[in-house]
C-alpha cells in the first residue's frame, strides 16, 4: 500500500458534530481539515426525551449520508450550553436557555444507539477547541475565546489544554460579574457579562429603546410585525442613533471589563472574540483593556475569530484530536 | 553516617525570606518546617538604591545570625508587591504602593552580594506557596489564595503549580473589577476588589464616616491624635454601628463577587482567605458565592488561613521546595 493511499484514507476521516443551543439543534459532518461537508438544522426540542430522540434521528441520517460522501465517521462530538463533565459525557447543569438539560448523561444513549465513541463539552469550550485546531489559537499556548450568541460562553486554554476546573465551572466567562447590581442574568445572578453583552441583552435594549420611540432613525426599516432584535440596535448605532450607540458601548465595555478580569486571573497572550457580535465589540474591548488592565496585561492581543461555526468545528475537533493523536 | 545525622542536617536547612510591602521591609530566617526562627523589620525605603542597600544589610545580618542559630541558609526567597517575572527574578511593574520598583532586577544584585541563589515572586503568589507547603493548600491540586492587607493580592494554584500567565499578570486578584464605575484603585483603574476591600479601602470608609461624625459609637475609643483606621471600622461594626456594618458588608460582598469571577474562570475546589481581614470577610464571601455563583460552582470551600506570615513563609518555600525536590 503506497503512501498516497494512506493519505487519502486519513483525509476521509470525519466526525459527526452536534451543537445544542438555546434555539437550534444542529448536526454536521466535519472533515479532518475542518470543512463542513453537510449540515442539518432543526429547532431544539423543549423536553429531554424529544431532544435525545431528535439527536439520534439526525445523527443516524448524517451517518448514512456520510457513506455516500466518502466520509469515514470516527465518532460524535457534542457541543452544548451548560456545565459539562467531559470525562463522563454528562451535562451537569444548564441555565434556563435549555430546558430539562441538567444531570443528563449524553454519552451513554448516543454511543449505545450509534455505536460510536462520543465526546461532550460546552459550547464555549468547543469554540476554543475549534480555534486551537483550525483558527487563531493554532500554536498559541495560552489563549481565551469568548463567544457571543444568544448567551455568552467561553473557553480557557492553558499550556495548550482546556481548563475545566474542579467543578467544571472554569471558563463560564459569560457569568463573570462586572457590576454589583447590574441587569438580571439567565443564570439567576445580576451584572454578569452575559446580561450586558449577549444577543438577548442587546435585544432587550433594542426593545426598551423601541418602546420609548427612541430606536428608529433615518435609514432603519422595521416591518410592522417584525420582532425587534439586536440587529436593529446595531444598525441604529451605525446610522448614528446616539442612544443605540451608548447601549452598544455599555455592552462592549462590560465585555471588555470581563476580559480584563480574565487577564488578571490567567493572563493569556491572546483573546479571541467569536460569534456574530465579535466584530462589533473588538474595538470597545481593546479600549477597555488599554484603559483598565494593569500595565503588564495590556500586551494581550484581542482579535476577532475568522472561523464559521466554531461550536460545530470544535465539537468535531474533540473526535479528530483523539483520532489523530500520536500517543495513547 | 547514620540516618539520624542526615535527618538532623536536613532539619537545619533553612531559607532567608524577604517581604517587601507598601509599609515595611521584613527579613526572616525560616526553617524547613516553616518555623520563623528570627525576624527583622524596618520601614521600606522610598528609593530603589536605599531599598536594595537595606535588603543586603538585613540579609547579611540574618545570614550571620543563622550560623549561631544552627540554620544552614540554602538561598533567599523574596516576596514583593507588583508584577514579577520569577524566571528572571525581575520586578516588571508595581503600583504606587511601592515607589521606584518597576523594571528592577532583584536577583542579580542579591545573589552577587550574598553568594546565594535567589527566588522572587509577588506577595499574593508567595501566600499561595505558603498554603501549598504549610497550610490549607497541602494536597489540594487546584486552589486560590486571596490575601488582604494594605492592598489585595492573590495566587492561583492549578495542578499543584502556580499560574503566572503569559505576561505574569495571572492572579492579580486584587484588580478584578466588580463595578464598571466603582471607587478609584491604586492601579489607576476603578471598581477593583482592592478598591473596595483592602485595608486602605476600609480606612478610607472609616475616615469618611468619622468626618461625618458617623463612626463613633458607645464602647469605641479613639484618642485625639490617633489616626482613624480599618480597625476602627471593624470595631464600630461589631459594636452595632449600622453605617460601619454596611460599609463592611459592601467590602465583603465586593470581595465575594471577585471570588465568584475566579470560580467562573478557573473553578478551584478551595478558596483560602488570608491576611488580617480574612475572618471578617469569610461569611460575606460564602454568602456571595451561595447567592451569585453558578449552581455547579457553589461546592467550593471558602476557608480562613491559619498561617501567620504567609508572605515570608511562601518566600521561604521557593527556596525549600527547590532544595527538597527529588527530580532535577
Ligand atoms: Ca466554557
Ligand atoms: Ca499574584
Ligand atoms: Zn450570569
Ligand atoms: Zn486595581
Amino acid at each position: 500500500c503506497d503512501s498516497q493511499d494512506i493519505d487519502h484514507i486519513l483525509e476521509t476521516q470525519s466526525a459527526l458534530a452536534v451543537d445544542l443551543g438555546g434555539t437550534n439543534l444542529r448536526v454536521a459532518i466535519v472533515s479532518m481539515k475542518g470543512d463542513i461537508v453537510k449540515r442539518y438544522c432543526q429547532s431544539n426540542p423543549k423536553t429531554y426525551e424529544d431532544r435525545i430522540e431528535l439527536i439520534l434521528k439526525m445523527c443516524t441520517e448524517a451517518a448514512i449520508d456520510a457513506v455516500g460522501l466518502n466520509c469515514r465517521i470516527l465518532g460524535v462530538g457534542v457541543s452544548t450550553g451548560g456545565r459539562v463533565n467531559p470525562r463522563d459525557g454528562v451535562i451537569l447543569h444548564s441555565t434556563e436557555l435549555i430546558q430539562e438539560w441538567s444531570s443528563v448523561d449524553v454519552r451513554a444513549p448516543l454511543s449505545r444507539a450509534l455505536q460510536l465513541p462520543v465526546w461532550v463539552d460546552n459550547d464555549g469550550n468547543c469554540a476554543a477547541l475549534a480555534e486551537r485546531r483550525f483558527g487563531h489559537g493554532r500554536g498559541v499556548d495560552d489563549f481565551v475565546t469568548i463567544i457571543t450568541g444568544t448567551g455568552i460562553g467561553g473557553g480557557v486554554v492553558q499550556h495548550n489544554e482546556l481548563i475545566h476546573g474542579s467543578t467544571f465551572c472554569a471558563a463560564e466567562l459569560g457569568h463573570i460579574v462586572v457590576s454589583l447590581d447590574g441587569p438580571e442574568c439567565s443564570c439567576g445572578g445580576r451584572g454578569c457579562v452575559e446580561a450586558y453583552a449577549s444577543g438577548l441583552a442587546l435585544q432587550r435594549e433594542a426593545k426598551r429603546l423601541h418602546d420609548m420611540d427612541l430606536l428608529m432613525v433615518e435609514g432603519l426599516s422595521l416591518k410592522s410585525e417584525e420582532p425587534v432584535s439586536a440587529v436593529h440596535l446595531i444598525s441604529a448605532a451605525r446610522l448614528g442613533n446616539p442612544k443605540a450607540e451608548a447601549a452598544l458601548k455599555t455592552a462592549g465595555t462590560a465585555l471588555g471589563v470581563g476580559i480584563v478580569n480574565i487577564l488578571h486571573t490567567v493572563s493569556p497572550s491572546l483573546v479571541i472574540l467569536s460569534g456574530v457580535l465579535a466584530s462589533c465589540y473588538q474595538g470597545l474591548v481593546q479600549q477597555a483593556v488599554a484603559q483598565r488592565a494593569l500595565f503588564s496585561a495590556r500586551a494581550v492581543r484581542v482579535v476577532t475569530s475568522d472561523l464559521e461555526e466554531p461550536a460545530l468545528r470544535g465539537a468535531a475537533s474533540m473526535v479528530l484530536d483523539y483520532a489523530t493523536r500520536r500517543t495513547y
